[in-house]
């Protein structure tokens, strides 16, 4: 509990003077003013975020927590548990979506155990395991208050770690089949959403299953009663390690002023958990990616999120952030490549 | 007229085998199939482009074309045309969006001055002037069909060198103010608008010179009575000299089995042409991003364009095919770097 209460005290609204000098640099660039569009905020957010009116974000890396579910033995993942352990290896070996997307962008991957319910060669990923995967939320709460509080700390402890060696810009990732239900039940309860207004089919869920997805979460809810109004209490009640995990990230982010991608569906839920503990983490947070899973259009929405990718891509692991840093990375480059109109003499349009 | 020719007789479909075994192989990597969307449909692209499954697009080049434009008597653009002379030369100084983009995705840009109305230094510029800018469309034809057949030549001839030199990818810019006006008259003449349903502000024209620029652009059909079955006739009475020159760009890469990015809005009334001379040019083709420019849409709907980059921007030079670059590059990892369930381990979802 300390590391995420010392966390929360770090954590302040971005630099207002940086972000003034940011923008009149970013109008005096020479193109028609407000011509890069979303490139030109992303620049200008970046520069508040480190306080640095030309910042670099070479050192990237994706943080990726795995993490079982109980609520799998309801039958709400098409997708067996086993897969949880192989994709968390294969991502280490660099074989799998994010790997690859990763390699492309020039970013290291991290892969946490912070739940896999299986025992683990410690060999590259990294031991954080807080249980053997959560509790069966149709049954129980996912975890207790102090586990949920845990998970956290860990995303902490991780994304402070890469920052410390001198990681610039990081992504959330997470490998955790069936984790499209806790997901969804944390979407209901902090959007105030009804389930089946936002319960999609995940990793290719057979449609004719989807009535019972929807039914588990309900029940989950009803069984639990997490209260909305205390994000740990939800996400201890109908959460994932794994969410929890990345939501520590984004804290981490905040707190060290090192921006943060949130990938897809379960990253955007991540990142409901994390505002709603401090809000002015959301300043802190880049988006990426609009997934095509159901309900991520309405958590992107909650957050104020604008996706500018439309790959009609639902893998998760953290792929869209990968790919999203290449566009981060060129709001960079924009910034500090171009010269302004006095440089150039032309006069501004 | 030759080299045109002989382009044309060179297209031909995509390879159709390589496609079927492109989409089994990705189906088969090791993911929910179908979970990284569009980057697995740009991947099966370019196999059946380059007929290559496995293909590499590591070098890269983005072709600005650069031309001025008679119409900007009329007062329909902001800008002063002496900006296409000095963004030319900013371009190969390395110090524009496009030029800053490019350097983020590691692509080369060729600057081509193929209708500047100025005498340009050609020490890095490469001189292919057919002549000193278009005519006024408002007043007569942007130029002769020979002249119009030439600018399409000079495309062809640039990517073509580009292409022996081994780049595996190329990108369409454009530095021409004012071009955003025969660009709405070639899409209103070949899409069948109206120009007020498709006529934006371009680089910023103040709100209430629209109706001006709107008028400019009827007048310029109903003068030139631009034949909507013969694209280079409508190039040449409407069009614009950079616009031929990246249509042309287009056909050689489809020619030789080249994928073309396709940049925003002029860009893609340039594929508007180089499709309708020739058809199968479109399988070569791969959009990039959502252009804010008011007609822009249209235009990527007549070719069944779905751009995946939804920045709100709106500069051309070629800036959102840079970007796109690193899209198509992560299509490319994924299918190369990704293992398949078979040698995963894991079956199938």
């Amino acid at each position: 509990m300390n590391l995420l209460n010392e966390t929360l005290k770090k954590i302040k609204p971005i630099d207002r003077v940086v972000n003034e000098q940011a923008r009149k640099r970013i109008n005096n660039l020479v193109k028609p003013k407000g011509s890069l569009g979303m490139l030109e905020d992303i620049s200008i957010q970046i520069s508040s975020i480190t306080g640095k009116l030309i910042p670099d974000v070479t050192k990237k890396s994706i943080i990726v927590l795995s993490g079982d579910h109980g609520v799998c033995e309801e039958g709400v993942a098409a997708g067996l548990p086993i897969v949880t352990v192989v994709q968390s290896y294969n991502i280490v070996k660099g074989v799998t979506g994010v790997a690859a997307l990763a390699k492309q962008a020039g970013a290291e991957v991290v892969v946490v155990d912070i739940g896999i319910n299986n025992e683990m060669d410690y060999d590259k990923i990294i031991n954080r395991k807080i249980r053997m995967g959560t509790g069966n939320i149709a049954k129980g709460p996912a975890m207790t208050r102090e586990e949920a509080v845990k998970s956290l700390e860990v995303g902490i402890e991780i994304a402070e770690k890469e920052i410390k060696r001198g990681v610039k810009l990081l992504g959330t990732g997470e490998m955790g089949i069936g984790n499209t239900t806790p997901s969804t039940a944390i979407l209901s309860v902090l959007g105030g959403y009804e389930p089946e207004e936002v319960t999609g089919v995940g990793a290719n869920l057979p449609d004719d299953k989807l009535a019972n997805k929807i039914k588990v979460i309900k029940k989950a809810i009803e069984i639990n009663k997490p209260n909305k109004d205390d994000p740990i209490d939800v996400l201890a009640k109908v959460g994932g390690l794994e969410i929890g995990g990345m939501a520590g990230v984004m804290l981490a982010g905040a707190a060290n002023k090192v921006p943060v991608i949130v990938d897809g569906y379960i990253s955007t839920v991540a990142a409901l958990i994390a505002t709603s503990i401090e809000p002015n983490t959301k300043e802190y947070l880049i988006c990426s990616h609009a997934s095509k899973e159901k309900g991520a259009s309405c958590a992107s929405e909650i957050l104020g999120f604008k996706p500018f990718l439309h790959l009609d891509m639902r893998l998760g692991e953290g792929s869209g952030a990968a790919i999203a840093m290449n566009v981060v990375e060129a709001a960079v480059y924009m910034n500090r490549e171009m010269i302004t109109f006095e440089e150039s003499g032309i006069n501004a349009v």
